[in-house]
């Protein structure tokens, strides 16, 4: 029996999100214990930053669970994730941490601090997309242990990964919660931004990625439509950007704001999964 | 006679747009050079790279012009801002250079180079907004030799000051083209972008600002409406950031993405303005 604390560190879910997966979990083996802070609202955010990160450290630091999964994103963990990753016990270095988005501040103060596994996938909000079982039973059975929803370039891949959405990466990048990426492979992935702004994104984040093995793009979805047209494609703004600081552009990655979001562990890919 | 170059870094102005300028321009004993530059197109840009490049060293580097004077933001003058500055001569040293919003790329870079006066104010494309005469007649003015168009605090300022739109700063922090700021006052102002997205520019923002003298909030217009209230106005989203990293946060500052965006040039305010 796999356990799984649930809490929502930045926006809240509703109590039909929650059931949706306690109504699978059982299918993988399972269980999970929906955190009610998931359910608080304080303007923007899902109580207010005392409540959220209480609520983070209840779920990290109780040696009853197995792993932590980030209910949604929206906006807010980056408020309380360097305060959280001081306060962490010996029981939160066992633990899986999934989420993306806005949970990429987490992900990126977790694995700056080398506590547990950070991972990027699915979140409890995704099942209310199209086709959002799917990515629900895939980070069940990532939490069961199974390998099948990873990331498919990872199984190639001998440096160790980190992934984020663009803007969170932006926003990171020179905080004291930024991970050294050197010598990792980055996978970037982008949602509801004008390409202008992807560029722009690339001009800072580019600059920040120093001594990285690669960049992998993930999927750019919902451009919304400019006066005029950018003149160069997502893919196009990537690689450009990587050319001019010399980093080398890898190509495509199999994450993005979607239900097929599959899953990366920050790491090396031999590291991070243990048996 | 002040003789003023104008091109377009980042994206193209109209006939009818230099019209305006050059109508008014003879009242305060200014001569205006158009280059006509800032007329083409090319994408979102006006011109692709190499062209904007070569119109704004075209102007810089011209021992003819008193003043560069930026006709429009957008975006793209951070795709040429770290070339530009490698390729002034000493016919560029002796100018001042005035824009706001995208142009923050270039005027970061020249005061990092420590080229010139960068002058953080109203553009050519200014002239569209309501009321905007007033804008281009207070630009004007200024590179007449008046200085009723300052900020005003400038007056009783001791510290360095710069101004920069936020997002702007926030992209330009931890690149090749940063300034450093240490002990200066740091004037920001933003347009266009949810209260959730100030709070998270000022979290990436204010870690980048150790060793400021302060802060000064100018107008942070057009927010759009989110799903629900943040919580918080954005003065005291500026503070609490401000107070996380022990950055004075000084109040209010008289610029903005309007008509009534005073002049800040960077710098000493004693040394800003040569007699």
């Amino acid at each position: 029996m796999t356990r799984i604390a649930i809490c929502a560190p930045a926006c809240p879910i509703t109590p039909e999100d929650a059931a949706l997966v306690e109504a699978i979990a059982g299918d993988y083996g399972v269980r999970v214990h929906v955190h009610p802070q998931c359910f608080a609202s304080a303007g923007h955010f899902a109580g207010d930053d005392a409540t959220r990160l209480a609520a983070f450290l209840d779920c990290a630091n109780d040696p009853g669970f197995d792993a932590v999964w980030f209910a949604r994103g929206g906006y807010g963990s980056n408020r309380i994730a360097q305060s959280a990753v001081t306060q962490l016990s010996a029981a939160a270095a066992h633990k899986r941490y999934m989420g993306y988005s806005d949970m990429g501040y987490l992900l990126g103060a977790l694995y700056r601090a080398r506590v547990g596994v950070a991972c990027h996938g699915p979140m409890v909000a995704d099942g209310r997309r199209i086709g959002g079982e799917a990515a629900l039973r895939r980070a069940l059975s990532f939490f069961a242990g199974e390998k099948q929803g990873l990331e498919p370039s990872l199984a190639g891949e001998k440096h160790p990964v980190v992934a984020f959405n663009l803007t969170t990466l932006a926003m990171l990048a020179g905080t004291p919660i930024m991970p050294g990426l050197a010598g990792h492979v980055v996978m970037i992935e982008e949602v509801s931004e004008y390409l202008y702004a992807i560029d722009r994104l690339m001009f800072h984040v580019s600059a920040h990625l120093g001594g990285v093995a690669g960049v992998r793009l993930g999927r750019v979805s919902d451009v919304p439509d400019n006066d005029r047209p950018f003149g160069a494609e997502a893919s196009e703004i990537v690689a450009d950007w990587c050319a001019r600081h010399a980093i080398p552009f890898l190509g495509g990655a199999d994450i993005g704001h979607d239900a097929d979001n599959r899953i990366v562990p920050f790491g090396l890919a031999s590291g991070a999964h243990p048996q």
